[in-house]
């Protein structure tokens, strides 16, 4: 019901004979698809919280099963340090290209639970949006290629290239593992192309290309003061009380206008060319798009800069929880011993994660007064990527678009991090077609998560084309060495 | 073990004869008391948690079971709109004065609860010092009096005075419903004193009497921004975030020095006369010894006033506990659309708590910036009150302690707060006497609280000696007109 009719495009590499039977098994089978969804995201694989360790390694088992009944061959759960990686392969294309096709089966935390409308882990169907965690980021959009390929081996027997599955479940804690596991099987994993569904289209019917990803550091700051929790009454006001303390460090963080006051900060944040900046006003959303989309009344941020701007080629720091004193319903008149904030900076080029980290130390140290302690640690980084435009695999990605949406895409600047980019340029080699098939609004990482199913349709059928499009591609196109290509939209590229 | 020797003190009223038996009970009965304070411990009694409501009525049934037990008289548990009021009365003694015995049976939440060396609610005695929830506040210091009747009742089949006994289950909340309670009943609750024990001495063998205790305002502030959570990736840097807002909401509530900004907030507070400072400085804690009470390195707070004038005779706002964004262990890249922040404002004459709270509301409304919303509300208040040294049966407190410590106890300022002062003085007419036997370090509303059992023996054989003197005093005693009386030590009294 939701599969979009194909229509042959003009850019199609294989016959449409070789295509249809995929899409006829597709439409044929939509209802267990989104019934086999729903079971994917039952599993609350929540890699961030210890107790869901068992959960995780529940769904991976039931993912690896999946992949074999499917047609998938080598299908393995490689257990890591911490939450396994599913792997599984499909060789049989030798004059093909390889794609490694990389998901992640892990979720962001549900909490708040009480602002869910449906359970988080009951997928619910409301119209056409499916809700529950993990229903876009990621269980839904990496399911999108996985039900392409079941269609393809399923229909034809075949598919037609070559295809390496790397599902990880440590995405939502920044990938702590997969490095290792990349640099140990580096060998196995030779490919052309990575390609990653984890990130939104600009509307339903406006698809997108991610072109450039922001990087991440996420700290942990600790200020502590008295040796033991106080009572407020017997000791307020002669006490630095940790809860004000990080308040005062944390309103120190920004001037007023909302640029960040770290020394240094935006030394390294690369100019943009004007012409690439009205590239991003003609193709990005708008403030109001902007701001419809994220629910808010009013912009906030560095001066000078659209919201689009704000969240893709300029940094941030956000402020993602303050743990600290009665947490309860009523009054509790006491005074913690310790306050702890969850920081998230996002980084553009060319900023390194480690420097910054430097950076935010020492003005730590400065801002932090002496009557409490501040410590800092470390939770994760990952640096920004950016995505050539002239991969020759992206007229691949174009035309799958054009072909299932019967718009061509747009290219879009993320705000989002996937640290797996970064690792796969820098340990593979391997450059990443980001295909994102969510909404803006789909509430990733929100309470009310949830997968507009026409997309996960429509992405079915996109991956189909793609995977088609990308087929012997390697030899039919090559890369023009043209300038102004650097600020067209992708039509160009596949017209 | 612990009961101290009492001797004979010159100012007793009665004879030995009379107050020996009463001692010989307690000493006999030493461990049963210890076990039954320790059953008292075990209910959860946490008023300010709904899901405790039955442990708070569980608790109170257990209570009205003990004081019929002990020999006291139309016992009853009396429902509010929240948790009930027990009452027990002994008035056998028409020619005597009458003591209301005021105490509180409900308890801080015990969270953190990861901060606890021992469970909570499994009172554990280590060394000299009883670990419970409510060990010291106030279930420890309030049997403190129960057993100092028990002792008189059960020895000697009577009280030398009348005692009223009325144990609340919702001092941690403010009290929300005694008023109504007071004012309904206050021809019955005719008395000629209050005895309040529920706050600190100066250290084990310094008793104090408490002559001030600070009102109380709480307030909880919350913070408003997007429509729903957002992904920090996607989002950060064009979205003032709601944590971010509340800590530079929170970072404006006080200058640098420590003072609070609020305008207007110190323009009815009393100057204190030069003598009542340096009596203060005799007799109170100093800031070194203030410090090592607290455990904090370094003290902190408005300029010009020492650690202990900063707690008792100046006004603070401290911030207990921020609610926004994700709490649990590892990160998570999420924008709040929310975040609460819990506040508690201790005042001094002649602030208004009312007053107090429209300064505060005016001041947000003024600092909230337009990217946010800011809501306040109120979760209760108290005005401060001080007990006048002048009270005849102060005399009756100086003895007691005297005679049980072998040192004469000093007036000493609290910087905590009991609404129900106020309000016997207001609906009742009636004086407050402040016996405090916990100690400093004792951890009230902190984790791993608990209560120096020496200071429970004591307390009950300086309970038995102020019921002995209070007896008849009321005649014998007459208020002099002494200026300097007002800055006198309590020996002054005595002698």
């Amino acid at each position: 019901m939701y599969v979009t009719a194909a229509k042959p495009a003009k850019c199609l590499n294989g016959s449409v004979d070789q295509i249809a039977p995929a899409f006829a098994y597709c439409q044929r089978h939509s209802a267990r698809f989104l019934a086999e969804l729903k079971q994917f995201i039952r599993f609350p694989s929540v890699s961030t919280q210890p107790r869901h360790a068992d959960d995780l390694k529940r769904c991976a088992a039931w993912l690896a099963d999946h992949l074999l009944h499917i047609g998938l061959q080598r299908v393995s759960v490689i257990p890591t340090a911490r939450h396994p990686i599913v792997y599984a392969e499909w060789r049989a294309a030798p004059q093909q290209p390889t794609v490694l096709i990389y998901g992640h089966y892990d979720v962001q935390p549900p909490e708040p639970m009480n602002e869910w409308k449906t359970p988080p882990f009951e997928p619910t169907l409301i119209g056409d949006n499916l809700f529950g965690r993990g229903a876009s980021d990621d269980k839904g959009q990496m399911f999108v290629h996985v039900k392409a390929m079941e269609s393809y081996l399923r229909s034809t027997g075949e598919l037609p290239v070559n295809v390496l599955c790397l599902f990880e479940g440590e995405e939502e804690i920044g990938s702590p593992n997969l490095g290792f596991f990349l640099r140990r099987y580096c060998h196995e994993l030779t490919a052309d192309i990575a390609v990653i569904s984890d990130m939104p289209m600009l509307a339903p019917h406006r698809p997108a290309i991610t072109e450039s990803m922001r990087g991440a550091l996420s700290l942990e700051l600790d200020v502590r003061n008295p040796e033991r929790a106080l009572h407020s009454g017997l000791y307020g006001g002669a006490i630095h009380n940790p809860l004000q303390a990080v308040c005062e460090i944390i309103s120190a963080f920004h001037d007023k206008s909302g640029r960040v006051r770290i020394p240094g900060f935006y030394d390294s944040v690369r100019d943009r060319d004007p012409r690439e900046r009205a590239f991003m006003q003609a193709n990005g959303p708008g403030d109001a798009e902007f701001l419809r989309n994220a629910g808010a009344r009013v912009g906030w941020g560095e001066p000078g800069f659209t919201a689009y701007e704000r969240t893709t080629i300029r940094p941030a720091l956000t402020v993602n929880g303050i743990i600290g004193g009665y947490q309860g319903i009523g009054p509790k008149a006491v005074i913690a011993d310790r306050a702890v904030a969850k920081l998230d900076f996002r980084l553009v080029p060319d900023q390194d994660p480690d420097g910054i980290e430097y950076l935010f130390r020492r003005y730590i140290e400065y801002i932090t007064p002496a009557t409490v302690r501040a410590l800092v640690y470390k939770l994760g980084s990952a640096r920004p990527v950016a995505i050539e435009r002239q991969l020759p695999a992206m007229r691949a990605v174009c035309c799958a678009y054009r072909s299932v949406f019967g718009v061509t895409p747009v290219f879009l600047r993320s705000g989002g991090t996937i640290p797996v980019i970064a690792l796969f340029q820098d340990i593979l080699g391997l450059d990443t077609l980001l295909m994102g098939f969510a909404l803006p609004d789909d509430g990733m990482h929100a309470p009310n998560e949830q997968f507009h199913l026409p997309n996960f349709f429509n992405g079915i059928s996109t991956s189909i084309h793609f995977l088609t499009e990308i087929a012997d591609q390697s030899t039919k196109l090559s890369v023009e060495s043209n300038h102004n290509f650097e600020f067209a939209t992708p039509a160009v590229l596949s017209d």
